[in-house]
Formats: C-alpha cells, structure tokens, sequence
C-alpha cells in the first residue's frame, strides 16, 4: 500500500544513523512512463531549507525522485543548512541517474540543529540499493517523529489508484498541519490536473486540521503521477479520490496527535459565509480552555461562545446555538438543554455551532489539551 | 489600600452564598464629592448581562456605586440574566439613595448559569450595611476566582491616590484580560480625563498579558474619581499614575496564573512598527509549543521563529535573531551562540525577538503550559 500502491513507483525506508535508533531515511521514485507533479507547502513565512528547495523543483511540474529524513528539520539553519538539501537531492540524482532538478526533499524533526551529512549522504546510497515496488510501508515508518504509528492510505478507481502516506503528530496548525506527505497514483495525469486536485484536496482536508494551532516550517504534500496505468479518469473523478486520500490520512493525523485523548470534530453551520464558518471554527478549535474542558468531559459551552464572540464573523450573540454530541446545550444564546444530558465518554467528541447566520457550513478537527501533550513537548526538544 | 486608598470612597466584600464558601460579593462606593468615571469592557461581541449594562451606565461618565460578583459570570443567560443584573443595580440604589443608572455591575464565574438572585441581592443590602473606608481588602478578597491571591496596588500623587484591586487568573488574554478590576482615586479629575488616562493606561498593560490566548466574555475595568482630595493633577502626571497601578496590578495577574510555573517576558524589538511588534509578540506568546519548552527549561528557538513565521509582520527570515535570557541563541535566522549557555531555572523567563525591520518594539506576558493548567482547567467547570 502507502507510495508503492500505485503502479510505476518504488521506494525504500532505511536506517541511515540520523536519529539514535530505527528508520530514518525515505526515498520514493517515480518509474514512469510520465513523472507529472504537483506539491504544496507550508505558508510558514520561516521555511526550512527543503521547502526552499522543494518549491522550486515542482515549479517544473516534473519530480522523479524524493528523499525524505525524519531525526531533523533543517529549518533555521542558514545557508549550510541549503547546502545540504542540495547535496541531498545531488547525490540522490548521482545514485538513481537523474537530474537534481528533478528531485524533492523534505525533513522533520528539530527545529535549528544541522544534519549529519555524512549519514544522510550515505543513506541515500543505501537507500537507492534497497528500492523496491513494496517499499511503501518501510517509506511510511521512516519519516515518524513523535507518530505512534504509521499513516497510509489507498483509493482505488477504475484500473488506476491513488495511495499515500504521512506523518505528523505535534505542531498541527492550518497551512499546512506539521506534516510530510507523499501520494502516488499511476493515473496518466499531467502536471496542471495534479496541482488542482491537490489544492483542492488539501483545503478541506489537511488545512483543517488544527491540532495545537502551530504551523510548521517544513509542511510538505507531494503528488507523483507515473502515468503506468495507462488510464486517464475524469478530473472530477480522479480529484475526488485524491480528496478521499487525503482525507483518510488528515484523520490518522489527528487520530495520533501528541498525548491527545479526544478527536474532537468542531462543526460551524449557519454561517454567513464559508470564511465566517472557518474562522469561527479555527477559534474553537483552537481555545485552550475549551480543550481542557473537553478533556475532562465537561460539556462547557460558554467557552464555545467566548470562542466565537472573538472572531468578525457575522452572527447575533442572542441567536447563536451550540450542540455537543449532539445535545443543544445553548440555544438562542443562551442556556438549553441539560448539560448532564451530554455523554462525552468516548474519544469522538462533536461540537456543532449554528451561527444563525445563512447556510454555510465547515469541520475542522482538534484535540484535548493534556498533561500528555504538555508532558510530549517540554519533556525534550523536538 | 486597594479601592479605599484614595479618599472618598468605601467598600466592603461579603459572603452572599453564591460560591459555596468564601466571600463572593463586593460594594464600592464613592462618597465624593465628585462622581466621574471612566470604564473599558471586553471587546469579546459575546458579553456578559453586567457588561452590557456597565457600558450604558458608563455612558453617563458618572459611577456612585460598584456591585461585584464572584461565583457566576451571568454571561449567555439571556433576558433573564440581563433582569438579574438589572434587579441587583436597582437594589444598590435603593439601599444607598442613588439611581440604578449610577451603578456598574461586574461579574466573574462560570459562563452559563443564572446567578442565585435572592442570595444575591440580600447581599447587596449586607454589604451596604457593611461599608467602610477601609474594606477595599474584603473587596479584594471577594471578587476572586481561581485567582490564589488577591491583587491589589496603590500609587501615591502630591496630595492625591491612586489605588485598585483586581481578580483574574484565567482566560487571560488582550481586549482584555479576564478580569474584574476597580481603580479609585481622590484627585479631582473629569470624566474625560479619567477615560484618556484609562483606556491608554490598558492599552499598555492589561491588553498586553495573555496568559492562555483566551478571551473574557466579562472583562471590566473601572476607574473612579472621588475628588476628595481636592487636588487635580497634570493630566500626565495622573495617566502615568493609572499606568502604573494598571502595570502593577497586571503582573500581580501574570504571576498568579492558573497553573502556570513560568512568567514569560516577550519582547519583540527592532519591529517596522508597534502593530507589527504586537503581532509578532502574541503570536509567540500564544505558541502552544513555545509555552510547553519553557515549562521544560528548553531554549527552542525554532518555535520562536515558526511563531514569528506565522505573522504579517515585516521582516526577512534570514535577518531574524532571538535571545533566551539574555543569550542569542539565534542569529540570521539561524544557529547563534550555544543553547546550553541559557538558565532558565528561574520563574521569569525573558524572550527576545529581533525582527531587523525598524526601532518599534512591545511587551507582552505570558505563562508556560503545564499540566496543572490542564488540570485546572479540566477536572471542573470554571
């Protein structure tokens, strides 16, 4: 499954010395016959060297090969740290007969430590020897930082797929989630039909996913099309199952946020505009009074209302209503039904706000706020 | 001290039984012989029953009386909550002689419930009975939360006072913090004068202590002038007075923060302008991570950066430089001096940002995230 779903495409998990212990290096090829493109990277204005480098390879719409290190970001590591993404991608041209240009890199770990070059280059070697068309899942382990398991996730059309794989735990904000993505598919589709599909995908997908609202610095979602199906779908078929994908792997996101103990699904209906539901719903999802209180399974839906009373969206504060799990606690502002009326034992948590406003609507999803995920992140630096 | 510093004025704290235990009920009256006043309230469009009515009473720039409240926010409870707040303005006029329309009403508690209104306005008539020139203390002690201390500050004129409480602990965050406070002074000064000092008084320190990004559907700040002492200052000289009560009593918050282990000093400097600076500062003052690795002594530059990244401000990535205690961990955007060099085993902890775009700089303070803030947050409603 993962990358090597899809036919036309190998990819290998190795450990290259980079962290302390296990899979740390990723490389993924594109056999061909086509090496279409498409990517999208994080709106972080601080950007780690092979997002820097990255973006300008899909500006070409070709990417045959990327490499991919978890044990370090390279963001913050100036001009050194550039130059080794670019020996990266150089050398993984040398090994595989490419062009540099044609190759995509991406890292993640901590911020503002260099990488082991040395390691990371002979890695790549090794990597290169060990590719094969059930390399997928080795690819998949070997980008996981704080992830307790690995995300995969396939779709199937008629006689072409679409298949992927991520990693992300921690720093999962809007623009994209902190995450490294590949998807693969042997669709014969060129580079402008991936790009639309891709963003279209990831705005209701990745981009609302909203863990601990921290954007990363090395967000990164690949799209490689090998073309080795020798199908072409319909482009609303085919980005449908690239939205579907997408989909599944921003919910194992969330599903594996750091320390986290509830997903917690914020629904905004009756809103304006789809832009008053979103940012309505990022407030929300982002209070950290409201994650604390859904951590400890108290349906307190005043802070859902302090939530949205911070935000420009258009609504009466008298005629706003609020559900969780389905009980409208608030309604016209206001006290409703019996909050002891809310079961809020399981891991699924939903929280719907109607904004009274019009008819539109959006999700995005969260998580509690923990001891757990304090402890995650300040227990060490990552 | 406290609101009975300056001359002019009485107060009392009472237990009303709102809470279970505990004075929960205050009474500030100004005995004159001037009545001016100025007010700032939430900038939350979701607002509490006793805002929205302070804020038409303050319309008037004349204030006699203040009734306090812990136990209840009386926030999102409709027409009937409005009546609660309106019943409780009514009854302090009646025992005191004024008119309603002379009485702000504050309250502070959970969002969501009808206060007990017997309780409450028999304790109205309990604390009136009660006023003296020296219970600003049990006025302090009265309007406190989750707050472990009562705050309280007092800034001496030639002849004149100027003297506050306040209460707040949680949901701290700018237009303003959560919080009640009262300001008192004897100086004889108009209310106009009394609104310039004030809002740009907050402007300064209450907006700029943002505990946990979260927003008050209650915030209330209050300053009144008895002109006891029949001196009336340089307009400059009295502003700098409520500045300073106001910067007092915002640390006094900062320190007390629910949970909290560390005082985060955030100083963005070198900003294009005071609007970039601010932005650049909440948005690292509210970076989740960033608060977790301070709790954990850990100098994690990289989310400064990725916190900076996230702003429109204007700056060059590579031109960004941060400081840990005094220690420039990062320079040119990249790795600086040595993070072990940073101790930051004290409480106050001080991050500078240098955005190399201009001469503007801010401060704003925040509190680490620990897991005693998801407990307090999460083990009951609050």
């Amino acid at each position: 499954m993962s990358v090597t779903a899809a036919q036309g495409f190998t990819a290998a998990g190795v450990a290259a010395g980079i962290k302390d212990s296990g899979l740390d290096l990723a490389l993924v090829v594109n056999q061909g016959p086509r090496s279409a493109a498409a990517g999208v990277f994080t709106s972080n204005r601080v950007k780690a060297a092979p997002v820097l480098w990255s973006e300008q390879v899909l500006k070409g719409g070709s990417v045959t090969a990327v490499v991919l290190n978890s044990g370090g970001a390279n963001a913050c590591t100036g001009p050194l740290g550039f130059q080794d993404t670019h020996a990266t991608a150089e050398r993984a041209a040398d090994v595989l007969g490419l062009n540099a240009a044609e190759v995509a890199v991406a890292s993640t770990g901590l911020i503002g430590t260099r990488l082991p070059t040395e390691k990371l280059l002979a890695g790549v070697g090794t990597a290169a020897a060990e590719l094969t068309a059930h390399g997928g899942e080795r690819a998949a382990l070997a980008i996981m930082t704080t992830d307790t398991v690995h995300k995969t996730a396939v779709v199937e059309g008629e006689g072409w797929r679409v298949g992927g794989m991520a990693k992300g735990a921690g720093m999962l904000a809007p623009g994209l989630a902190t995450m490294l993505v590949v998807l693969t598919t042997d669709a014969d589709v060129e580079a402008p039909v991936l790009d639309r599909a891709l963003r279209a995908a990831t705005r209701t997908t990745f981009d609302r996913v909203d863990s601990d609202g921290c954007m990363s610095t090395n967000d990164t979602v690949l799209l490689l099309a090998s073309g080795a199906a020798g199908v072409t779908p319909q482009e609303a078929e085919f980005a449908e199952a690239v939205r579907a994908v997408c989909a599944d792997l921003a919910l194992q996101l969330v599903k594996d946020a750091e320390g986290a103990s509830k997903d917690i699904r914020v629904e905004v209906v009756g809103a304006a505009t789809e832009d008053d539901a979103l940012e309505a719903a990022r407030s929300i999802a982002r209070n950290n009074l409201l994650k604390c209180a859904v951590h400890g399974e108290d349906p307190n839906w005043g802070r859902v209302l302090a939530a949205i009373g911070t935000t420009s969206a258009a609504f009466e504060p008298d005629r706003l209503a609020v559900a969780i799990n389905g009980v409208w606690v608030c309604r016209d502002g206001s006290i409703g039904e019996d909050r002891s009326l809310v079961d809020m034992r399981y891991r699924e948590v939903t929280i719907t706000a109607d904004l009274g406003a019009g008819d539109a609507s959006v999700v995005v999803w969260t998580n509690d706020l923990t001891a757990d995920y304090v402890h995650e992140n300040s227990a060490y630096s990552s």
